[in-house]
């Protein structure tokens, strides 16, 4: 944490945008593990990375990602957790896990102390059904020395009622690890997926890192819409939305999400009609 | 409702900005009829108009809002009655409403035979919670010879419950009345609230009208996002984003909003985990 010129404590972000090859998890991890020490070097305390690092994304099948899984305590996050305790960084990312003999979308999110939480994506996209058993507990908000961070996989972006959970347990940051295929885009328009984590942070005032992918993986491209969302709903930085890797870094006053006013008598938590809602806690 | 090329029945749809200013309702009243005399002349079907089209916006207080506000069968909504009846138009619009012996911030749905529902906003913003009692009943989705269509006004769109429950309600499309005050918005960035309309679009695969005002009034503008967003969350037309009177239309095949598929294997209302949701209704 630093002071910015108005005073106001900051910690820098990073969002890394990191090519991968599926079925080339040396590679990749090696691909991650550059994208950290670049972070850390550039000040980074906290550091997202994208969906599946470990293995890549477009399988054959279930046997294939099968092959290239592997434990919370296996090679990729073992490295992850060496380089937080390396650097003091939080290192959020996700990895192809095979856990209690079933594979999951998994999220892991290390510091220097260690393991910090493990999440399992639990919206899966198109063919991931064939291969994830989905999450079945909600999304972490972890209180970390920088801040409470919240994790989320890709797909589960879209749900309201998955981002609102994070916001309404407290996270100053949500990093969403994600994979995201590219669909085509009208001329002028941004991405709408990029939206989408424009709206989680403006309707629950947080801030909001996506680490994207890129590398077109078997037929398979994608958005690359690495950013790094501020509460009001607009970009600190990114989306990059252009081939190759990228780590953008952001200088964020996070305490700035626990005020959820968006103006003198307004408060995007306080105003919900909690009692119209058919559930007040979503 | 007519057919389009590819054989898809499309109904005409109008979203239309108007100028209004505060204390002059005949003004008002006569900027809104020729909106929607543009938009049947155009073909449209649907026409939907701002917020609080008889009174203005920026009141002194509760009693300037009180010498403005008319009950639901007053001279406005009896007006777009007649309108809706002579052009076979569904027409939904806001209006300063006095109800009971409170003032409302409603909106009023017409058609051809006559009110169809009452509406009023939920989520007050900033001093209309000096003038306005805030509604206590859920946004309705009604059923119209052209559609189902659902109701809200302005803040009430940033609530992504409010929003969820119109869409899990089956509206084929939203109708917003807003008279949303301008921000700053960084360069090169589209207003984060026309963000939220894409938004919930994409998130409910429903088509979402919003109607903005224009005119700045004592003091206050407007973001002028008058817009309407297909079901995948890109706009059909506008935002207009700059001042003065517009109407625009589009031909939407509302019936693709009643498909909520992403693709082969994925629906964003069916993928919902309703099991995990603290409740999975919202």
């Amino acid at each position: 944490m630093t002071t910015a010129d108005d005073g106001a404590a900051v910690t820098r972000i990073a969002v890394a945008q990191v090519p991968l090859r599926v079925g080339e998890p040396a590679a990749n991890r090696a691909a991650a593990e550059a994208a950290i020490a670049e972070a850390a070097e550039a000040g980074a305390r906290l550091v997202v990375l994208p969906e599946l690092v470990n293995s890549g994304y477009v399988f054959s099948g279930a046997e294939e990602a099968g092959s290239l899984a592997e434990p919370a305590d296996g090679p990729t996050v073992t490295a992850w957790a060496r380089l937080a305790r390396a650097h003091d960084l939080v290192i959020v990312g996700g990895f192809c896990e095979l856990a209690g003999g079933v594979l999951r979308n998994s999220q892991v999110m290390v510091d220097a102390t260690g393991t910090r939480a493990v999440y399992r994506k639990a919206h899966l996209w198109h063919d991931e059904q064939d291969v994830f058993t989905p999450g079945d507990a909600p999304p972490p908000v972890v209180d970390t020395p920088i801040g409470r961070i919240g994790m989320m996989v890709c797909y589960d972006l879209e749900f309201p009622e998955w981002v609102r959970s994070v916001g309404l347990a407290g996270a100053d940051i949500l990093a969403v690890s994600t994979n995201w295929p590219a669909s085509p885009v009208p001329a002028g328009e941004r991405p709408v997926l990029v939206a989408y984590a424009q709206i989680a942070a403006a309707a629950n005032r947080m801030f909001v890192a996506v680490a994207d992918r890129c590398a077109a993986e078997r037929g398979v491209d994608w958005v690359r819409g690495t950013s790094l969302i501020g509460p009001n709903g607009y970009p600190l930085a990114g989306p990059v939305l252009r081939d190759g890797p990228a780590v953008l870094v952001a200088d964020c006053d996070l305490a700035r999400a626990r005020d959820k006013a968006t103006g003198p008598r307004n408060d995007v938590h306080r105003d919900r009609r909690t009692d119209l809602y058919s559930c007040p806690t979503i």
